[in-house]
């Protein structure tokens, strides 16, 4: 088995390079046990698992792909707080726009950049049975960052993610599908909202709301109904009470 | 208008306290403009207010309250990464069960620690007209957390919020409302679950669900249907889809 305990190493060096995006090209971190277990049940190509010396027995599952590291080796790695047992580097997952084209429920955010909502949208999607998201607009957050593959729990490999960024794209791809924009000025409440798919659910985000593009390519409009001392939700509340009621 | 640009001033060493649980007995912490309004707005009072020296003006319905600060001070008294225009120190505002004592539609949350979680929840409870909050059993979070004050995006003093420790104090008061208690494991779905008020709907914790003795005091059960493959929802997830589903 190997070992590596010094953090001037090539190898470590070229792990914490994946703590930024531009090197996240082919591969991505994955961090802490459960972490790693869910991406290697889903059949995610683990390269190598940088695991504390002490914990290498529960993980001989990774087989060869183990290296037996130091504490301070794996704090260099991981970008969590707490010292994670284990770091692995996979392979990552990219979908085209075939993978969702016959799909009838999917989701689409536009330039959505909160990490933590974006992983939480994934898991929440995933559970209300959408066939795969859209992320659309130049400023959407890397899916592959450590801390949206964290807030994902796992389900970050069971629904397809496509980005889209040019607006034409868009249009050919998914002219016969309704397309809902969620509004806060929609006129229809969502509480006898009925749609047949196929579908797209439309949300913005949080700062700036759907643009103008979009709410003029939306077929159907909708809001969810609220108090009206309440000005707005939270991205991933109002995808959960949107998908809940209109996928399940 | 007082003016203080030294972090070693005693009025910044006691603000600075403020961020520990401990001293947030009577006083708590308001960060940037748009938290500082909201409270202002919402009647809360503030005893005092740093605001960036260039800033002062902005802030003119603050009065006397107003201490020019530097940038050095603003910087100690607050908690986030990127320094806010204005830190204030304001008087919390503490409810008793007299205050939710006859609510028809209540929330319970039990041991919840994640602050982003409590914030999002008091926001989205507050939109889906739920009338209060109970925060049950001794290991709850801090509501007056800077950061649950910043994610609860001004309804932290919308909608009255409860601390029970106690069992008896809750079976004593509640026993005549019908106790719902959200459960994977329970067998009605929310999809066709209807309920009367006054009702108080139960969660638990991420990390453990909801005690036994809790799920023993629960009249109802309650599930939400989702995709085998998803293990569980994000609580404040899971929150908003009863909440708008039963609630609103």
């Amino acid at each position: 088995m190997r070992e590596i305990t010094g953090i001037n190493n090539e190898l470590v060096k070229e792990t914490v390079k994946l703590q930024q995006k531009k090197y996240r090209d082919k591969k991505f971190l994955l961090e802490g046990e459960k972490c790693v277990e869910e991406a290697f049940q889903a059949g995610i190509e683990i390269l190598y698992a940088f695991v504390l010396k002490e914990k290498c027995e529960k993980f001989s599952y990774l087989g060869e792909k183990i290296i037996c590291a130091s504490e301070q080796v794996l704090k260099k790695v991981s970008t969590t707080d707490s010292v994670p047992e284990v770091v692995a580097v996979a392979l990552k997952k990219n979908y085209g726009i075939e993978d969702i084209k016959n799909s009838k429920k999917l989701v689409l955010l536009e330039n959505i950049k909160d990490l933590g909502n974006l992983g939480t949208i994934l898991r929440t999607s995933k559970a209300f049975k959408s066939d795969g998201i859209i992320l659309y607009g130049g400023e959407c957050a890397d899916l592959y960052n450590p801390k949206c593959v964290r807030s994902a729990v796992g389900n970050l490999w069971k629904i397809p993610v496509v980005y889209i960024n040019d607006f034409f794209v868009l249009k050919e791809n998914f002219s016969n599908y309704e397309r809902v924009a969620t509004l806060p000025r929609a006129q229809e409440g969502l509480k006898g909202f009925r749609i047949n798919p196929p579908v797209i659910v439309m949300f913005g985000s949080e700062a700036e709301g759907l643009s103008d593009e979009l709410v003029e390519f939306s077929t159907r409009q909708v809001k969810i109904e609220m108090d009206s001392e309440v000005e707005s939700l939270n991205l991933s509340v109002s995808c959960a009470v949107v998908l809940y009621k209109l996928f399940l």
